[in-house]
């Protein structure tokens, strides 16, 4: 299919929280075509249905569908006569409201027969009367519904009434969360799929229906592979809304318009990873460009300090601001403390603490046009004359993300900064950033998902859980394809949580800390407590229960004791990695050395929570 | 069995949030006889393991075991060795901590082969090293062990292993989650029985692996029968301790002195329930004899008006106080304005709610005993010369719960207040007290079902969700077994819903609404519109999906509707409901005509939240 007309975007109101007008001016804020009105929704609004209508007409959205019908078919005689009645009154609503599509579930009640033939007959009545009416029905099969679960026993039924008001609902939740799939849509023709809906999902190991009712979420935000299903029904030739219905704990309570926003964002990313429309391409990464910390004079001397000890040097001051790089080997950190900039508005709010990262892009215009179809709002700090403009993108949390191709990195050094003159190397103790990782607030996990992985093609590792002496931490690390960059994000329902304590108030939000790779993590150890740099202290218990595992010999275990280096080894190889104390409790680095091992050492991490409490509470 | 001597009781420190010292002190101080040292909380403490038990024995508490060693059996030869040796390193660390015990659990390794006598042969190697140094293995079978996953697998290994350091461990999570039960452990001698862990559960369709790492609950909290469990392993002649190990991401957020509270609660009340021990019997309920309201002077005669539309009029005033008495047919409201009184520090804190409920009880003595028995605090209120000394025990949230027999009741008001002489009745529009309903903090439900369960005898039903504008809520009724006293309880996790609004630090605590049944709904309106009082306002669409939903006439609806009176039917009846506007955002009523119908209409709540949002937000 070659690149075509995006088709319109919907979602249902019941995917956002607040009132139905909340709902209804988020939709359309963000820029969806049309919504769905989802019954529950209507009848705890204070106004006609003909009031939603003109609502929505004034906000220039339509509405795509009325949802949902339930409990139909194959039900005992008197009960379907009842229902006919039920349906008109649904038609009278419908014709208030505007829409002539209403959506029909599969019946899930245990007195429905199992005879598709008697389902197809009593739908053939309620479909003559929606025709009649103008009316048109897309029947979906619920992934626990009674007898009709998948879709193909849907179609099978559809093809029985066959009645041009009667047609097909699609929803990807329902057919991927029973490992089934598209294959043979194409029987389907593409105008009787009457409505497509769209969720993704993690995968989880729990009944269907608690399933859908709380963990539902925007495409690329879980598991499935909702851009396959798009394709398929594209290629029957479904031209259709892609319409979102996501049922969320953690929507449900979050803001509607943000909301809103990752919504669409997802249906434009979807549909163009189906391959339907086409998006500037993401960028190819190298890796971190900079990180650049918010301080003011004393800070920057403290952190310069830290820095020193683990081998940064002062390598340029800014010509026309307050900002100083420190570098080792390739890895640059910058000190920003220029009064009424967005740094030190940074600093006000949350103390010394990360405010930018830069990232390598191979280029900058696509990865920024790209932003701009994603609906991420761009950023330029302003600059001196002859100065370099560095463009950026917000993530959730606020924090810049500078974007800069390589060529312009070297200009941008020597043309904003007196650089000195590059130091002796020191190989041994050479750095470069492994990955960084991020505390999010309660309920912002799939939001930085979405924005890493739809923006820059970072793709999600399974989530991993540990334990924080106040609550569970949940950690899921997006990577980009080529390894180079890596970010850590980490979240706790518990705001008592170390974690919790990094992102609160007082804390700031986004990074809580730079970890550095080095070839050898003895000699980078040594070499910063000579310094002065003394690692986050281990317990004792943590190396003698090191031995029992591993069965390291003694003379190893002695060392990485001694130098507070904890381990850990997976299938792939092994890993040593040591921490400084927290910076002000605001952030810390992590050294590391890496040989084969995949993962973070999140065993590591309760042992680093409790240490990092001790010294909290000690007041050191 | 007879009433003999209660077993010693245990927990694992796992259960329990905060630092190791922080986890020993709260189990000491509760009363606990000894915990369980769980490895991980070990790892991250900045001690050596005799100062654990240095610790422990100054808290006056032992240690009753040392958790968990894992994946021992069934592995290769060089493996069997490695894992020897890990063995070696923990009895090490068992003889620094004080405890002669070992927890194993069965192997989850995928390499584990499948072979019961070569497991029995590693572990008789296992079980000699363990004897030789005085040590002991309890082995367990996990629920997702990779071949032993009942625990008559572990035992038909423990049999083959024979060595008298090497018995089995119960644990009532494992075994019941997968349906199991204790059926034949009578064929395990009693000294067999090394160790049990209790755990309940709410019945959860997932994987067994994330039910257990992350639901589990107190006894009682659940919905296993862990009171059976314990009978049929007492009965098989197990007399060590009952010990508690919960994984439970609430329980690990939550403060751990309160939570070492509740713990030991459950322990001595599950202990009772297998007929292991005698508590004082929970009493027989007949309703709730007064609800007292905090109020000053302004908003007791806002809150008298509300009152007096429902038919309550002022009936006595205390003799001492200023208390004043509202009855309408057999419900009495009582309304606190006495300075430098418990209700007047409740006043302060949360303006006009709810301060204290009233149970009528056969017997006050037992039941004060048996509180007493499950550590919960008993209070008395300052009284004046002559007059009543109400006990009252303290609900988890502080809210006073007072304990009246009827023969005192009369006496009790008669005494205290001077009465108005009897109004006369008005049979059609006669309340009496359906239900009240609290909302919760966060993370406490089950707080409040095990409150509930223990010292009252109410038994929880099934947990239903209903959905707010900003949030879920979860509900769950607690029933007593003559019906007489029902309390449901409300939670919310995200703060912005209108039930999170009822508990914040504005509103108070407790009770959010009372509800009021009468025969006739549509003359207790009437009489209450015609006193003053509107119902809160259902929107119109509510009534147009009734009508389709029900098939109700247009004359009922019409009247329904008239009076903003929600509607509700069930396979046992029909149900008739309206509300009272909020009082100052912080409590409602409700009048309910019930027949035969054994919900709360809770399908209504969403219309009701939504109704009361509005009304908030227009600031009436």
């Amino acid at each position: 299919m070659t690149d075509s007309t995006p088709l319109p975007k919907s979602i249902a109101t019941v995917s956002l929280s607040g009132t139905l007008p909340d709902k209804l001016e988020a939709a359309a804020a963000a820029g969806f075509d049309s919504v769905e009105i989802f019954e529950a929704d209507l009848l705890s609004f204070d106004g006609t249905p003909r009031d939603v209508s003109r609502m929505a007409s004034d906000l220039g959205i339509g509405i795509s569908i009325f949802q949902p019908f339930r409990d139909f078919e194959g039900m005992e005689p008197a009960q379907l006569a009842r229902n006919l009645t039920r349906a008109e009154r649904k038609f009278d609503v419908m014709g208030e409201l505007g829409t002539d599509l209403l959506l029909l579930c599969s019946n899930i009640q245990e007195s429905t027969v199992n005879d598709q033939a008697r389902a197809a007959a009593d739908l053939s009545l309620l479909a003559e009367r929606a025709g009649q009416r103008g009316f048109k029905i897309a029947y979906e099969a619920l992934a626990w519904g009674r007898h009709v679960k998948f879709w193909r026993q849907a179609w099978d039924i559809i093809k029985r009434v066959d009645h041009p008001a009667f047609g097909l609902a699609l929803d990807s939740f329902h057919t991927l969360a029973l490992g089934d799939n598209l294959t043979g849509i194409g029987e389907v023709p593409g105008e009787k799929i009457f409505f497509m809906q769209l969720a993704d999902a993690p995968r989880l190991t729990m009944d269907v229906l608690s399933w859908s009712r709380h963990y539902r979420n925007f495409p690329g935000q879980g598991d499935f592979d909702v851009a396959g299903f798009v394709r398929d029904a594209l290629r029957a030739g479904y031209r259709g809304p892609l319409s979102l219905e996501i049922f969320n704990d953690e929507f449900r309570a979050g803001p509607p318009r943000p909301m809103a926003l990752d919504a669409l964002r997802s249906l434009i990313w979807v549909e163009a990873e189906a391959g339907h429309t086409k998006l500037p391409p993401a960028p190819v990464l190298g890796g971190f460009e900079f990180i650049e910390f918010a301080v003011d004079a004393p800070a920057a001397e403290r952190l310069a300090a830290v820095l020193g000890t683990l081998g940064f040097e002062l390598t340029g001051r800014h010509r026309s601001k307050a900002v100083n790089l420190y570098r080792q080997s390739e890895v640059n950190i910058v000190l920003n403390a220029e009064p009424d900039s967005s740094a030190s508005e940074h600093f006000v709010r949350h103390g010394p603490s990360v405010c930018a990262l830069a990232l390598k892009v191979d280029q900058v215009a696509p990865t920024l046009a790209r932003a701009s179809a994603l609906l991420s709002p761009t950023w330029a700090e302003r600059t001196g004359p002859g100065e370099h403009r560095i463009p950026a993108v917000r993530e959730p949390d606020g924090t810049l993300l500078y974007l800069v191709e390589p060529a312009d990195a070297a200009a941008m050094w020597t043309q904003d900064f007196n650089l000195a003159p590059p130091a002796e190397p020191k190989p041994a103790a050479s750095l470069n950033i492994d990955h960084i990782a991020q505390a999010l607030t309660p309920g912002s996990m799939d939001r930085f998902v979405l924005f890493y992985r739809t923006l820059f093609g970072l793709t999600p590792e399974p989530t991993i859980e540990f334990a924080d002496r106040f609550g569970l931490i949940r950690s899921r690390t997006m990577k980009s394809p080529n390894g180079n960059v890596r970010v850590v994000l980490n979240i706790s329902e518990s705001p008592a949580t170390e974690t919790a304590r990094f992102v609160s108030e007082a804390a700031g939000p986004g990074v809580h800390h730079v970890a550095f790779a080095t070839p050898d993590i003895l000699t980078a150890t040594q070499n910063a407590r000579a310094a002065g740099l003394t690692a986050l202290p281990i317990p004792a218990n943590y190396y003698e229960d090191l031995a029992a595992r591993f069965g390291l010999d003694d003379d190893t275990l002695a060392e990485l004791e001694k130098r507070g280096i904890l381990y850990d080894r997976d299938a792939h190889g092994d890993f040593r990695h040591a921490y400084t104390p927290s910076f002000s409790g605001r952030f810390f680095f992590e050294l590391l050395e890496r040989h084969g091992y995949q993962g973070y050492g999140a065993s590591n991490a309760p042992i680093r929570l409790a240490a990092m409490a001790r010294q909290r509470e000690l007041g050191k």
